[in-house]
């Protein structure tokens, strides 16, 4: 589907209802936000399935759009979302009817009737913009959505997804009223206290090896309650790793629920492909960023992975 | 002077010798490079000032455009520089005959003959790029060149000074072939071992006041040593310990030379003088950024500065 064509089928139908993606970031939340008020302001009625994970960090507002308990959709729309396996646990029972998906995940498994998909874009809330300009104006509140969508999805524009036209959108999205400084302020430049003691945490326990070319970072439940940090602490520890001079491929392993039940994050500079890595588990997702669940002791899981690295940083694995 | 009758200015006259201010930054280095190759670019004799305390973290290929030792200009151009305070040693003999200043900070004190000034742009690049964009055509070179001054001077875009504008150029650079990408990687996400290590220690070490609006953290030798930190991978810690939500004021103390050496530097939110906090211990500095010397124990100097912010953070100090 391309742009215009898909704007074409939502100015069409009437009665949506959008879900995001499980473990919600800000492009999950704040595409299916703006989507939401475009096409309330269009006249059509419009929801966003309440999100069970979401956490208030990224977009209070995305409340006010939630779908009532006994609303019945006609049309099914899933924004970010790879798969059918990374649909939260209530959004299961649409799986079989998902009339179109928009997403910019290289990894989407087309899994709906009709499709958005392009992953040139560094967030799925770059298509969104693209498709709302297609339908009509741009408020404060869809802008502010967008940019928090726009924003976090390339690290504050600082990750290698950042093209010509996510920096666009975003002046975009500033003329527009996205309150550009505050929403820095939240996002990027304050750190609670917890995620600061995870940080240290992080930065003390990593692992180097391959020659430096490989960070491994293990985080324990114990870890993070010592530290006192909450879910949204560990937002994009991932990024930690990699971050290192030097380290072309950072993983971080983090024990969910229990000490066998861990989710493993894998990010890398050009020259290593992390959905490749992560495939190897099973897992997926874009070339600097992929990630896989593991039911495994995350020592066990740290060797495994650090023994497949070899295949893609040729050396000595010390 | 508005931005077409400067750039007339421009292509009127030859033999440019273009000026950056002390402690150069890249905002000030890129402005002079990317100025100096659009001028050369129409055929005139145009070259940078060799600043002596140029560090090649920012921006190496400056260094080709620098003036031959016998380089007699007609034209004296400088870029960023506020006030003639701000010249470095060898600009000094220019400070008298400024025939142009270019830049953006309000505090410009008007000491050159014409000036180009903009208060609203968040980086001095701003205004050499729409100025370009008047002379001629932006090459890869000196896009790369004003892509480091304008994301240098926002923090990648974090800092409240980031408008629609600054993400407009950026677009405009990033279409021209600046690589976004890679400079982002050297300028902000790239973090040494020791600088990483340093940091686990610094956010692990941090002590909190005043219902924690205040945080403090002490940097020993033994510590720096341990995490294999030198002296580039401390630039600006400070700034974390006041990066820590809620937190008005914060304050690093670091051993210099021996223990009875130490350097304090204070960070603060608006509503807390930095400078009233360090005139206390005879130091001084900015609002939002000072600092003093004195030669006691760091935990000494800790409880002494833990005291005097009662006056600054009324309220019980636990």
């Amino acid at each position: 589907m391309t742009l215009s064509e898909c704007a074409a089928w939502l100015r069409a139908r009437d009665n949506f209802l959008i879900i995001t993606h499980r473990r919600p970031d800000g492009d999950t939340l704040g595409s299916a936000a703006a989507l939401a008020r475009a096409l309330q302001s269009l006249g059509k009625t419009a929801y966003v399935l309440e999100n069970p994970e979401t956490t208030p960090r990224y977009l209070p507002f995305v409340r006010e759009l939630h779908a009532p308990d006994d609303y019945a959709p006609d049309f099914v729309i899933s924004v970010d979302i790879a798969a059918l396996d990374l649909f939260p646990q209530n959004a299961n029972i649409y799986r079989s009817r998902v009339a179109l998906c928009i997403d910019h995940h290289p990894s989407n498994s087309l899994y709906s009737k009709d499709a958005l998909v392009d992953h040139t874009r560094a967030a799925c809330g770059e298509l969104i913009f693209e498709l709302i300009s297609l339908l009509g104006d741009l408020d404060v509140a869809t802008a502010t959505a967008l940019y928090v969508a726009v924003s976090t999805d390339t690290g504050c524009f600082s990750y290698d997804n950042t093209t010509a036209n996510t920096f666009y959108v975003a002046s975009k999205l500033a003329e527009a009223g996205a309150p550009v400084a505050e929403l820095n302020r939240v996002l990027f430049r304050a750190k609670s206290r917890g995620r600061i003691a995870i940080e240290g945490v992080i930065c003390s326990q990593m692992e180097f090896f391959y020659g430096n070319r490989a960070a491994v970072v293990i985080i324990t439940n114990e870890m993070t309650q010592r530290a006192g940090a909450d879910e949204d602490d560990l937002d994009n520890v991932a990024a930690i790793p990699v971050s290192v001079a030097g380290v072309e491929v950072g993983v971080t392993i983090r024990e969910l629920a229990g000490p066998f039940d861990c989710k493993v994050s894998v990010r890398s500079a050009p020259g290593v492909n992390s959905n490749d890595v992560c495939a190897r588990f099973g897992g997926g997702g874009h070339s600097a960023a992929a990630g896989f669940a593991r039911h495994e002791a995350a020592e066990k899981i740290k060797d495994r992975i650090v023994a497949v690295l070899a295949d893609f940083l040729p050396g000595d694995p010390a």
